[in-house]
């Protein structure tokens, strides 16, 4: 890892510089599940019962002792069970009336489902042969998904809503998860007024405030806005210092810079540390890393465009892992350039991009009045035999990459991504990160 | 589109039917950018302003009339321009000190980055030839990205972080946008109880609810909770009555079906009008759309596995519709099968699975104290004249798809799509779609 500051730091180095640097939260709390989406666990979580805690019947239908199907006549039904009841013990030679979920009596072994059943009066029996019938057959054993003590989730794992569902399926109706980082966001520049009043000449709104806001709270974390730091140093240091009292990390953006008009530097550097980089990243380039008073600071560039992905690239992992997560996997797609891009530059791009496969007609699922929905699906059933890439999703670059405006960004569905030294003729693969996967 | 309940019903047809019948809401409201996060937008947003409002410095350097470089001579600094601050008309054959950001002062048109140049004293030369300087260099006009009355984001727009600081660079601080859809969630099913209390035999706990919870949030919707209805005609109508009273939409987990335990499709034909499916789609099946006192009713099955799936396959979109949008793009990304799936079904099925390249390393970027985090780029460059399907991420599946537990979910990182009638062997292409892109 150098700084040598006349080199272009390798993004890739730069991320396991910072992964390497953090240090995850300690501090815990239990919240409800109903409010624990999001959220990381604070602990491995296991299991203190059986699921299923009994046997029980997996179809609606009529729970036998299979031994008693032998003799092919019709059973008298004993007893009926439906789901929340529990029935008593199976009377040999008999059947119970049995519904989904419903505890299987004790004696009875198998399920008939009421399609392969010919109901006479008070008696059952099967319409076919008693070849098609298993011993145990729709029948969930106990236990069978998860054992009592089983671990079901790590220390680590963020809450989706599939984890949600799992732990309630446990019983369980509160967890013990970090806390939510306090995240300080703080933009320099004299320059910047915030929305909702006029600018005069010189001025222009501060929109990476928004942009980190909205960001953060994706994350699920605390957004702690501390407004626009004018360019002297004394309000550098009061910001500073309020931001280190606050908040678990700080994030700063306006770029952090050796200028005459740029404080941030001198002040970290008189009560912490700050390394300047210039990273091979574009859009991006100056970023800084850095701790002031034992509060972590991320300096992110001043324009919008490269405080996103920046953001995206850099500070997520690092806040991710900070937060208490285990491990992130964000894996890009491979998509097929539809575009071209002769001049190979010595940072490696992040391109507002959109994908589409090449077989979506003009009229999707679901086109109507102006609503269109491409979820069905695109047939590769086909590929065998062929060339693959005719099949993977075409790439599209929005034009103007080079504008600082957010824009291309709210055009894109994603980024794609051009390595350092590399250019791009159309139909080569490229790797492609949609933004829903880097969002959250 | 056929309700003959002997068929099975394809996805996309179920869910073209589904798109036709939405009513998308009217209700809207203001909002601060700050709470919009995830919001759709009523109305297509266009700017009031010019995007920059001025021309002004793209970098810290020397502004200056390009014509005055021409005799190469040091240029008297006759101002200083900091970033926020507004310059006079500049002087002829003099230079202004300009920082990033700042407005061009008047009579300048261009600007030379202060690496550049040499500075002596009071004045300032360019220290290489002025061949590679060009007029107008470093300057963004005034309108360049964005000009006055043009439209910004459409009518429909979900708002994402990059929208928020888009909206934000406009001088917006609020926005109109659709109401959050109110989703009324019951659940069916004696069985049924509550997470945090203690099960007796025969009971299960309400995961779907969790699940459903979880899901609706991520869409940034109200979940509107009526807990567990029992087995039974009054409770069912009442449920239904309350529900469609106090939301726009209600949901439901526990299967809709002809059996003599379930009265939901009798209170709802009482009073609209309810169809039953059988889709083809594993996990899964059994599914019903109606309307109960004009409210819709999307009838989810009630398999923890089979709620998760229909949910983002079936009630996403609709919901998303439902709530303004003017489109969903979920496309999926196309891995290679390292799993084996040699019968094919009758039903598209949606399985829980995990996609990695092959290039990924034992130890991957920022594995430190038990973080692992994939970021880092495999090499697709070698990809040219050599299969292309090699390089492609390899997709893997849980072992056990069929239980009902969420514990497959939650081991995923999304699904994976295997189309009706065909099977899978290795090395195969198979559409994949990650739950962050459906999650939210």
């Amino acid at each position: 890892m150098t700084f040598d500051s006349s080199q272009l730091t390798p993004v890739d180095d730069a991320l396991e510089y910072l992964l390497r640097q953090v240090s995850q939260t300690q501090k815990t709390e239990h919240v409800m599940l109903s409010n624990a989406l999001g959220r990381v666990l604070a602990k491995p979580q296991t299991s203190q019962i059986d699921v299923p805690p009994w046997a029980n019947s997996a179809m609606d239908g009529y729970a036998v002792r299979y031994s008693d199907l032998a003799a092919q006549t019709a059973l008298p039904v004993s007893q009926r069970i439906p789901a929340g009841a529990v029935g008593s013990a199976l009377t040999p030679n008999t059947a119970a009336r049995i519904f989904t979920g419903a505890p299987m009596p004790t004696g009875a072994d198998t399920v008939i489902m009421q399609e392969q059943c010919s109901v006479d009066g008070s008696h059952v029996q099967l319409s076919s042969s008693i070849d098609g019938v298993e011993k145990g057959q729709n029948v969930r054993a106990m236990g069978e998904d998860i054992r009592t003590g089983q671990q079901v989730l790590a220390k680590g794992q963020r809450l989706r809503a599939q984890e949600l569902g799992l732990l309630a399926s446990l019983g369980l109706d509160s967890v013990l998860v970090y806390r939510k980082l306090k995240i300080a966001v703080l933009s320099t520049g004299d320059e910047l007024i915030e929305p909702g009043s006029a600018a005069g000449l010189g001025q222009i709104y501060n929109s990476n405030r928004y942009t980190l806001a909205g960001l953060i709270a994706g994350l699920e974390m605390d957004f702690v806005p501390l407004g626009i730091i004018a360019d002297s140093r004394v309000e550098t240091e009061r910001a500073l210092q309020k931001a280190s009292q606050q908040a678990d990390i700080i994030i700063s953006s306006g770029g952090v810079s050796v200028g005459e008009e740029d404080h941030v530097k001198a002040v970290i550097e008189g009560q912490g540390f700050i390394h300047l980089w210039k990273l091979a990243i574009k859009p991006g380039k100056p970023f800084a890393y850095g701790e002031f008073d034992g509060t972590p600071v991320l300096a992110l560039p001043g324009n919008p465009s490269a405080v996103l992905v920046t953001f995206l690239i850099l500070a997520r992992p690092y806040l991710l892992k900070m937060q208490g997560m285990n491990s992130i996997r964000n894996t890009p797609a491979v998509a097929i350039a539809d575009f071209e891009m002769p001049k190979p530059s010595n940072r490696r791009r992040y391109l507002h991009a959109r994908v589409q496969f090449p077989q979506s007609t003009d009229a999707p699922i679901g086109t109507t009045e102006g609503f269109s929905a491409n979820q069905e699906l695109p047939n590769i059933s086909q590929v065998y035999g062929r060339s693959l890439s005719d099949h993977l999703p075409k790439i599209q670059l929005y034009p103007q990459q080079s504008s600082g405006m957010l824009s291309g960004a709210s055009w894109a569905q994603g980024i794609a991504v051009v390595e350092v030294g590399q250019s791009v003729t159309k139909g080569q693969p490229v790797l492609f990160y949609s933004f829903a996967d880097l969002l959250n």
